[in-house]
């Protein structure tokens, strides 16, 4: 079983090694700038690790990874636009439109959904792309929510903005590894706790969201216990999760 | 055999009763109002003709149908952002961002394609998903020549950005209807002409283009020598293609 920065570097590899549709062009360099700046690649190993931990081949589910990775990189080259958040920097670069010019990074953002689509869409059975496409409807109206200020409830907020890729990665895992409906559900539920665990130390690090609402000390409880509780739902799944239990700390320290 | 007048309402039907995620909430009537501004549903009616053409149930071509025009019209949303063509105004109306905001809007447009998606993966064959993408993909390639000023090469151009979807349109018609694939190149080449066609009368409409580079009638020359040939092309169909060359005229007269 590979552990996650094993799992990490085959992402890598396998984004770097993609092949766009050849009509795009110039526009190309625009996508790999986004995608190959050094994120944590966080959904796509979760979704290898499901993958492998569920009894799938690693390399099948390699497509179906990289989608989870261009559709979140998608989401963050629109939301850096002057018409969203309007931030000149992303992950320690220019963000694309800087480097790009505005149309090109609105252009090379509907091209990696596009993309992503098409690599949901390699394998034979459509479930995999309906999951991956249902996901970012859901993390869209996230984002509808989060600019336009609609945040009474911050919980549904979050489970649509960052909860409904971090619960697809794990979905997709499953498809991929052909793990029958009745059998999800444990895997599913844990997949909906790390997305709620993510998003909460990504709160602290960031001072805004629960981390803006609640007092310091309670934050943290609140990210202790949901990590907690994140682990306890792991137990519940019949299955070697080492390598889940090793992102699941990996998202709750924030070492990946 | 329903008339291009008929397929036309049923199309604006189903737009009118098309549910979306429930998810983008609010996000919604942006949607509905970039979709349901009086458009001329060209692409959707030319997939339900060839549809009907090729032996299909028109009722099960409506999703592929509307898929196109939810692609379409997001095409159309990005373009008018101030980031692309700066357009206040989409067929008579103010357009979408001047309504809703310029973040309403990008967001609207990223909703619309993986709702067009969302739309073509009701089948169970991924082949028409996957012709939509691959469609959606090019045309992003011709609107980045568009706006980098790329278009020396102005055939290129206007197949990418205009061809590829009307091409689309024929080509989900034939994999609704379940049309063989060896049976598909008279069709499929049907689809190209007319999509060249609908490009250089909409540059005469415009001025520019085509109708920019070429004296006035040599230009006009052109439309009607690719309207005879798109006619010819339909002679080459074993099939009762009366509404086809109903929708050609329609073009070529803009009619429709």
């Amino acid at each position: 079983m590979r552990r996650a920065e094993e799992l990490r570097d085959a992402v890598e590899a396998y984004l770097r090694s993609l092949t766009f549709a050849p009509e795009l062009g110039a526009l190309e360099p625009a996508l790999r700038y986004s995608l190959e700046s050094e994120g944590k690649r966080i959904r796509p190993v979760l979704c290898l690790a499901v993958v492998e931990a569920a009894g799938g081949d690693v390399e099948h589910g390699l497509p179906a990874a990289a989608a989870l990775e261009l559709v979140h990189t998608f989401s963050l080259v629109h939301d850096d636009l002057p018409a969203l958040d309007d931030d000149a920097e992303r992950r320690g670069r220019p963000s694309a439109h800087v480097v790009f010019g505005e149309g090109v990074g609105l252009l090379a953002g509907d091209a990696l959904l596009a993309e992503a689509v098409r690599l949901a869409l390699a394998y034979d059975d459509p479930a995999i792309a309906r999951e991956l496409v249902t996901a970012t409807l859901g993390m869209i109206g996230g984002q509808y929510r989060d600019i336009t200020g609609d945040d009474d409830d911050l919980a549904e907020l979050h489970e649509l903005k960052t909860g409904r890729l971090f619960a697809a990665s794990v979905g997709l895992g499953l498809e991929v590894a052909g793990v029958a409906d009745p059998d999800q559900a444990p895997w599913r539920a844990f997949g909906a706790q790390i997305g709620l665990l993510f998003q909460i130390v990504d709160d602290i690090l960031d001072g805004d969201g629960f981390a803006a609402r609640l007092p310091a000390g309670e934050v943290k409880r609140l990210a202790d216990e949901t990590a907690e509780m994140t682990r306890a739902q792991l137990e519940r799944i019949p299955a070697e999760t080492s390598v889940l239990a090793e992102l699941v700390d990996a998202v709750a320290f924030r070492t990946l």
